[in-house]
């Protein structure tokens, strides 16, 4: 996958999604949302401050007959009816409004009446840099804090799942640490080093895992070629499993504030994707991560019916 | 200090400096030295393989005139020496050619002959990004593997005395985390709120802290008006401190290989500023490091004498 503007054309090809949208009233959303429409991607179920969705959307000329408003302006009432209602395949894909990330997570992860799977939740970037020819992927810097081992390889079969979705057969994943050496005193070069091997041993199927690898290591054959690091993965990495949640905000960080690249992120995992973009996010990159998952969606149907909610909607 | 230029002009008015080079048969090396050279900063001992310092230097039309060569092939050996130089006064600067980082940094941390003082080593890195009014300063991606708080304040403590050498009397130092909340369960939070702590109650002096806080609030004025996140450092911070090396060197390698940015380093707290600049970097990062220690080598004299050393030498 080469760029946002190739992951948008893929998208553009595919039926269209139905959205569940907790705390919608926000205006880059529903920018977002207007776009995704106008592009056949997605139509929304809207959950929030109906007043307030009907004000912001006139202010940015969008047309909301296409869409549904359940007027809920309750953060914890709109996050369950909206996970509910994916559970239920009235959506496809729940996406994050304005209101705190733990308030929707906490119905993500309800033992019952959640959208948890046997996988672990995971959030993977995604971004692209000037002067390479990828998509980068990138995870985990929303979600898991201080991942162990375990919790890592699930972050590498959630990404490569995506990967493979995207129609990247065999993703070059890059597990990175400071250091491209195993250290015994570096925990993130001991985990890389046991992923790598795990991978060459069947353990991990479906892409190509090398780590330990530092950043410009993974990325940029020019850097590996100077190193002498070989191997199928240095220098073309599509994945990059970061050590901790500090390393991966960082680099999030870095992507959007100091490339000044467009960066986005979704939740992989669940029983749907699930877009948790920050208020700091544009438009276009709130955009971008309806395309991706669109794109992951699971779909037997071709053309799906309106949702049923439709009549608490208008 | 606003820039690259604005370091080499005020480095070009100081007196000039003499570096002991360990395995000085590098281009990159020698290229640095005669530019630094050429602009009036510094003069070489050159340690190392004489036939290979000849011939490299013949290849840049390099004149080693001005320079004394020592004949010392062997790495441990050329260490050894050149640390002896900078403890005795006859160099100012001790800077790494082509030998891997633990030969040298061994002699540097001996007990007995090296170049310890009562601070913490640490490495600092150097880093513009087009579009911000500043220079960056970094710590730690190249010593420090997993800093304690006591370590952690001790970067602090390198990087703010740097700072003041460089002119900057007030400098604003953002402590990173990947969050900028007080996280019980992510360590690198704990340690930001404790630290900026501790320097409001003046235990840290000269400089203005606060932390925990990412990279985009501690560095773009944009970000932390939209999170709300006041105080004196956020979207101001001159000296950014990482949590730890992975996270530090994946800043370091997104500088370089992201932004397409000039990022150097130099290392602070021993005797004399110690140039540690990787086979990675090019000439003119090799060259900023080298003005860099220029500025804050502890100055006496006006004028200094040739190192007695010359006798050795040609």
């Amino acid at each position: 996958m080469r760029s946002f503007q190739e992951l948008m054309a893929r998208a553009v090809g595919t039926r269209e999604k139905v959205l569940a949208v907790v705390a919608a009233h926000d205006d880059d959303v529903l920018l977002s949302i207007k776009e995704a429409y106008a592009q056949g991607l997605a139509r929304a179920i809207l959950l929030g401050d109906r007043e307030k969705i009907v004000r912001l959307a006139a202010e940015i000329n969008m047309d909301l007959s296409s869409h549904w408003i359940i007027h809920q302006p309750d953060p914890e009432e709109a996050s369950r009816l909206a996970v509910s209602l994916v559970r239920e395949g009235e959506a496809d894909i729940l996406m994050k409004g304005l209101l705190p990330s733990p308030v929707i997570l906490k119905e993500v992860l309800h033992r019952e009446r959640g959208l948890r799977t046997e996988n672990i939740l995971s959030h993977i970037a995604v971004f692209e840099v000037p002067g390479y020819d990828r998509l980068f992927f990138m995870s985990d810097s929303g979600l898991n804090i201080a991942p162990s081992l375990e919790v890592k390889i699930g972050m590498v079969k959630n990404a490569v799942a995506l990967a493979h979705r995207l129609g990247i057969e065999q993703p070059r994943v890059a597990i990175i640490a400071g250091i491209e050496l195993v250290n015994p005193d570096m925990p993130s070069s001991v985990d890389a080093a046991l992923i790598a091997k795990m991978a060459e041993r069947g353990q991990i199927k479906g892409c190509l895992v090398d780590g330990p690898l530092s950043l410009d290591l993974a990325v940029s054959e020019e850097a590996a070629r100077a190193k002498g690091v070989g191997g199928a993965v240095a220098g073309r990495a599509d994945i990059l499993i970061m050590p901790g949640i500090d390393a991966a905000n960082v680099l999030y960080k870095a992507i959007g504030f100091l490339v000044r690249s467009v960066i986005t992120g979704i939740i992989l995992g669940a029983k749907a994707p699930i877009i948790l973009t920050s208020r700091a996010d544009t438009a276009k990159a709130k955009l971008y991560s309806i395309a991706l998952s669109s794109l992951i969606v699971e779909d037997g149907q071709s053309e799906r019916e309106k949702p049923r909610l439709v009549q608490f909607g208008r």
